[in-house]
């Protein structure tokens, strides 16, 4: 790791691998032998259009996204997704089930209630978001535009594995996936529309992909602004106007890392590996402990704590004197969270391990 | 100039300072003390908070903002804001009236018509949109929400000057000023909201500022989705979901290169000098003609013509070569279209007229 830099678990933005930031900064002057920065480059030049052609390429190959499904780079954030998704998809009933399991999920709702019927179908508020509902498929409506689900909850730390997401038949599965795309393989073909805001697994925040299957475009509401009708950014292949450029080649040099890395099988048996020995430390440990159910832990997000709010911080305060920073818990759960992307190296993991041992026997 | 970069004269995304581009390089793996990247940074940390606050007091302080306006990075784009605009203000005669001075006028017309009544009041689309319409203002509707300017027109190349804008009494004026935004001085005082996007004189795209008179929040239609609604916006600081942070913090360095400058006052005295140079040998060529009344010429944008398209492609081929590129017209004017954003120096329009000089010697 380059001398001046810490391991960072923020949990969005966050972390990205430190080859892709070298070669952006290498590229920031002169983009190839354009003469200037990828900043500075029309959004219709040659240049800038290969770049996120190869963006979509790189996406598709990792995901195994049939040509049935666009791929676009949006604005907005997932925040925005949450009103997208209804204004494209109230279709036909104005209904959808809706599964809440974190602060991101009851956003969704709370914007679906806007132009239509949002039902939640099962919700784990009752044990402060610490588990994935059980879910019976008897319970799914029939007339339901689509099926909405957060897969990872990066404020509590759960997720639906991929063995765990919802049969839903022919109602669309939607999947607010910004949390984490790419750390592990889902089976695209269970979804019918991914969304995920860039800023944990893919690159700088400022860019949105969604992964639609066509046949769910081009039934947006009346009401719906232009600019957030998918149907018009899959006809201009996400350049109806200006994109967010520079945010669109990062992620384009992430998905090429994560090529190079071996792709998602691989960055899975990674993250396993990771989580595993978080977890694994925190279940003998007798200071600390998570927070989540075992089956439906995050590999991405894991919070823990000690009990004591107290010690809590002091941990916190400690870990960043050792560049060990952003380790401090949402509001919401308390004590700490650790984010472990995919770009977040093992070696940072075990320096959070053997700073937590050393912390317990000094704490207990 | 840096040996490797060209003249780039593109309409947007277009240059930026040199000197900016070489801090962000610098700063790319490790910002100050940080040890991480802006664009791994919690947009709730407290060096991006600084970033953004630095941002926000530098535009108010270049533009002279008063206090009773809030100042907002969202983004989108200004497509975005063609809808954000209507179902903000749209809150009392659902009625607006709007200048159509070209493309970008016209699709917010088209926006607006959406949610209520756009009544184009001029327009100058019947000479190609090459001047900008006499406005009498006994013709303003009284019962309307907001009257609608865009100050630049990228495409066409011309421009409300700071002493034509449209004294519009009680109703809010709204400007669109993506193009010219940071060029002139135009009194902040006149306007009651001004958006631009930030890829030709602030940063690259990706982010949007708007400025907005605060008694103008608070009513959005219901129908408007939460990320676009203004209130929620200053009601947070920009900060209601991940903002676009390293496009800010790009912002942010423009506007310091701009203050170092000697801020608008000195931009707009270069502006005009560069403009100028280039208008007064349009006026005296014989093969180069411009294509706007002289009095409604843009500072920003100077499209041209020789009047034979084989000869206009044959000099965007050469240009290129002498490292003078993206000079290209809109297929609305055809021709050549030169951008002289701020962060174009006076030695690139230099290098552009002398060889204009030698083209039209060799084929006249």
């Amino acid at each position: 790791m380059n001398q001046n830099r810490v391991f960072n678990f923020s949990a969005g933005p966050s972390v990205l691998p430190e080859e892709v930031l070298l070669q952006a900064s290498k590229e920031m002057m002169s983009y190839g032998t354009s003469g200037m920065s990828i900043m500075e480059m029309s959004h219709r030049s040659k240049d800038f259009e290969e770049i996120i052609q190869s963006a979509e390429k790189h996406l598709r190959s990792l995901m195994n996204i049939p040509d049935h499904y666009r791929v676009l780079f949006l604005q907005g954030g997932g925040s925005t997704q949450f009103s997208m998704v209804p204004l494209n998809l109230f279709s036909k009933y104005k209904k959808a089930d809706y599964i809440d399991t974190g602060s991101w999920s009851s956003k969704a709702i709370k914007e679906a209630s806007k132009y239509g019927k949002a039902n939640v179908l099962a919700s784990s508020k009752d044990k402060n978001y610490s588990y994935i509902p059980k879910l019976d498929s008897k319970s799914f409506s029939l007339d339901s535009d689509y099926f909405f689900i957060t897969t990872n909850n990066t404020i509590y730390g759960s997720r639906f594995t991929p063995d765990s997401i919802p049969e839903t038949g022919s109602v669309p599965l939607v999947a607010d996936m910004s949390s984490n795309i790419l750390s592990e393989e889902y089976d695209i073909n269970k979804f019918s529309l991914i969304f995920a805001g860039a800023q944990k697994n893919m690159g700088p925040a400022g860019v949105t992909v969604v992964i639609i299957k066509e046949d769910l475009l081009g039934n947006a509401m009346d009401i719906t602004p232009t600019m957030l009708d998918y149907s018009i950014h899959a006809d201009s292949a996400s350049l109806y106007n200006t994109p967010p450029c520079y945010s669109i080649y990062m992620c384009k040099l992430v998905y090429e890392w994560l090529i190079a890395k071996g792709g998602i099988k691989e960055m899975e048996r990674i993250n396993k590996y990771k989580a595993n020995l978080l977890y694994s430390y925190l279940d003998e440990s007798r200071l600390f402990k998570g927070t989540v159910v075992k089956e439906d832990r995050s590999l991405m997000n894991i919070p823990f704590v000690t009990g004591n709010e107290d010690l809590d911080k002091i941990f916190v305060k400690e870990a960043e004197n050792q560049g060990l920073v952003n380790l401090k818990g949402h509001r919401s759960v308390g004590g700490m969270r650790a984010s472990i992307y995919n770009a977040m190296p093992i070696s940072g993991v075990e320096a959070l391990i053997n700073f937590m041992k050393d912390f317990e026997v000094k704490h207990k």
